[in-house]
């Protein structure tokens, strides 16, 4: 079976793998960034990373998933906060030279939602829309196989997205943007505003929610109208047939998919009730969709 | 150079229309549809209007675009109150079945954005997301010359996206629906409640704005903000190239539309700043879309 190589590449750590055409992860390696020795040396670590792995030679090609806005058609890195030195540095053709391989690069996102269209959650479907609601909010169209970067990269930066104009807009994002409503630090923040109480994780809130709280559950059922607002806006822009839902506070879907899962309903035409929504499945997404850039590429 | 024929099956006409691949119109036919004789009329008369276009024997294939839901795979009508009678009919395989050759059907407002993006005011463009903005407001994506349909069909059908929750429903679509705070209708609408007058088009609210009527220019100014907001969302979902604009209301554009776009650059992140806006270019979207579906799908 073919093999590919993925490259997980985040500000604190770096993570090399060996995968399989059906996604399994033959091999992983892990090490620390240390992105403050400047960019030749983590492009070395990377280098080093590589040729450790077994049969790295006979793979068909690297991919890199990174965080933040990439230029995906040249292989470089449009702007980060972690990896500065990296910025504008043809990451893509150094390791082309290196290793004489297809090598291709997208952000982190992108890269999980690809991972979860072809591997994971949404294996054999056509179009899926992954969405990511953690710390951040984001997403990635996948049709047929491959991401739809659209014409900027920037597909799928629903985080942005205006819920409801009337809301205050906070840090650099639209009023009512998608990330100050929905994601985990929205849900802590609004906890604090709200009920007055220092929470660690959103899960809390749903706890709180369940253990008969009132103001906890109206801001859960501030959440569910949004979110399923959310995956209507997308739906009716693009109507996938399947939303991948993955991140942090997806760990509490329990709490919450089935209810986001019937408002959506009510806000989308008779015939897109087919819509389906599932919960990420992949452990490793990031290094997993890495691998699979190259496969969707080459194919 | 290889031609195509467009059917444009409307509720009060058909037009049927031979369309070489530039998209020059040839030649149009154009009856009463009289839908109230029953579907075997109605598809006698078609088949006898593509049988008096000149050369119709030598046509790559056949296109047809109607109004309402449309399953493009099956080849029938989902949903028509103006043609209830072809409801579920096997439109396409007979035509197929009668002139040997391939047949295709799509929605008109998706035909309308085929021929814009292949032919019209997107040429050239990978990713053109099309938006009529008139009695209805509905649209379009376009990609690399094939409209995504998306998996019930109901990609671009925008009209019910929220803008804003806390407005009223009406006309059966959520609570601040699109359709219901920016097309024709509701322009005329909103002028009837917030100035008392009765106007008989869109374009009449735009030049009592400009001619200083102060409640005028204020529903303008919504208009423009929801307009913005809309293109906004449609952008950080999918992040076309292209917008292309068309329907009645876009006859006012200079009106508003230099305001949409620079009230859009505002609600989007910077690197997509490069999003462009047009004004839809084609007389006839509706016949040289029809005719460019056998084409966007034979190649």
């Amino acid at each position: 079976m073919k093999t590919y190589i993925g490259v997980d590449l985040g500000g604190t750590n770096v993570r090399v793998a060996r995968v399989d055409a059906d996604g399994n992860v033959l091999e992983v390696l892990k090490d620390a960034t240390e992105a403050q020795k400047g960019p030749k040396q983590i492009l070395d670590k990377i280098e080093h990373m590589i040729r450790s792995l077994q049969d790295h030679e006979k793979c068909e090609g690297i991919g890199l998933g990174i965080p933040g806005p990439i230029d995906t058609k040249a292989g470089k890195i449009i702007v980060s906060n972690n990896l500065p030195d990296l910025v504008g540095y043809p990451i893509a053709d150094h390791f082309k030279e290196i290793f004489h391989k297809p090598v291709f690069m997208d952000n982190d996102v992108n890269v999980a939602g690809l991972g979860e269209a072809i591997q994971g959650a949404g294996k054999g479907v056509e179009f899926v829309y992954y969405l990511t609601v953690s710390t951040g909010v984001g997403g990635a169209p996948v049709f047929q196989g491959k991401v739809i970067a659209g014409a900027h990269g920037h597909a799928g930066e629903v985080g942005n997205l205006i819920l409801d104009p009337n809301r205050t807009a906070r840090n650099g994002l639209n009023p009512g943007a998608v990330e100050n409503e929905m994601s985990g630090p929205a849900l802590m923040r609004k906890a604090k505003e709200v009920l007055g109480v220092e929470i660690a994780h959103a899960g809390e809130l749903f706890d709180l929610a369940k253990n008969g709280n009132e103001q906890a559950a109206l801001l859960c059922d501030r959440f569910v109208e949004d979110f399923s607002q959310l995956l209507s806006s997308i739906a009716l822009t693009c109507n996938p047939d399947l939303f991948v839902l993955g991140g942090g506070v997806m760990q509490s879907s329990d709490a919450f998919l089935k209810q986001v899962e019937a408002r959506f309903q009510e806000k989308v035409f008779p015939g897109m009730r087919g819509t389906r929504f599932v919960k990420a499945a992949l452990a490793e997404p990031g290094l997993v969709g890495a691998a699979m850039l190259p496969m969707a590429q080459l194919r």
